[in-house]
């Protein structure tokens, strides 16, 4: 867009909303508009929240998920079965995990995966410290919940083999057919895994 | 949605980012995770530039232009042909219609256009500042260039009625078929206006 913006200020402000995933300039400046529209006072809750929580913000000691605490909710949680940790890539894994309500372990969040593509190598990821709470010797089953992707899975490769040598239980996501969804319309290697991995009847839980 | 989310300065956040135009809470937590995940300073200069627009935000005393000075560009441009008001509803119009490099005139932003059901009277728009513009004398044409909507025809006749003892021509943008459109998708009543509206052959520009 060759648009030109009448007020220096406007244009610093556009470009940095441009900076957000999947926003361009058009949207940017729709953003911009929407709040120029608003009292000031409401307009400057965004500009106030956003500063707090890059300032504030903190992470679980135990599983690095946003908290607001030393040790997260979760983590802090007696009721959780804390024999079991749900590897996860960010805090929206957790977040969707949780939405199920079918979860009762604890998470580990890796704060990204492994994706040579990016720069991210195993380093840049807390899987050091997800070792660690397995040597600690309390945790019993591994569950991985990690995108099925190509990267995903090299991830779950790579700490499977870390994690080998311990006594623990190792889980990936069932892969299969979507509940709900037409047999037609499924992926050909979605729908071999899901042949593959078959369940007994009597195994199958509502 | 059920999310939880397990930091309140997280969902404060997610909370004043859906506010803007068109952003669900989905979408929000997607801007706010891109926000964590840069270096922080990166990340604050979204909340700095918000901020620092609103406080800063000025608007050219004359056409009501957004501005980083008390007469914007346009209007202390004396290349500019002062004897031409284009009338929009608000900055946005100001960029569309200078991105086409055509128009040569000055612009006068309305703020709005009148919509009596979100409560916008002819009271909470520029309209005075435009009548003064006009009986200043120097004025020939007004041009309204609103959105062809209903609210915007209601706008034009609101204000050419009170300009209508003034001696000017007023013009509203041609109604008609867009360039490379196909004559078959156009819409009936565009097509009705393009047919009533015609042009001489010679009269067509490029």
């Amino acid at each position: 867009m060759s648009e030109q913006f009448s007020s220096r200020l406007l244009e610093h402000c556009v470009e940095a909303f441009s900076q957000l995933p999947g926003v361009g300039r058009r949207t940017a400046l729709r953003y911009v508009l929407s709040l120029l529209h608003r009292k000031k006072e409401d307009a400057m809750v965004l500009a106030q929240s956003i500063s707090q929580l890059l300032e504030e913000v903190k992470y679980c000691s135990v599983c690095h998920n946003i908290s607001d605490t030393e040790v997260c909710d979760l983590c802090a949680d007696p009721q959780r079965d804390h024999s079991t940790i749900c590897v996860v890539e960010n805090i929206r894994g957790v977040m969707t995990i949780e939405s199920t309500g079918i979860y009762r372990g604890l998470y580990h969040v890796l704060g990204g995966i492994i994706s040579p593509i990016d720069g991210i190598g195993p380093d840049e990821l807390e899987i050091d410290s997800l070792i660690e709470r397995v040597q600690s010797g309390e945790v019993k089953e591994v569950i991985f919940a990690l995108n099925p992707t190509m990267e995903g899975d090299t991830t779950i490769f790579y700490i499977s083999r870390k994690l080998s040598n311990q006594d623990i239980t190792m889980t990936t996501l069932a892969r299969g057919v979507s509940v709900g969804d037409d047999l037609e319309y499924a992926d050909e290697i979605t729908l071999g895994r899901s042949i593959v991995n078959r369940v007994c009847l009597d195994a199958q839980k509502p």
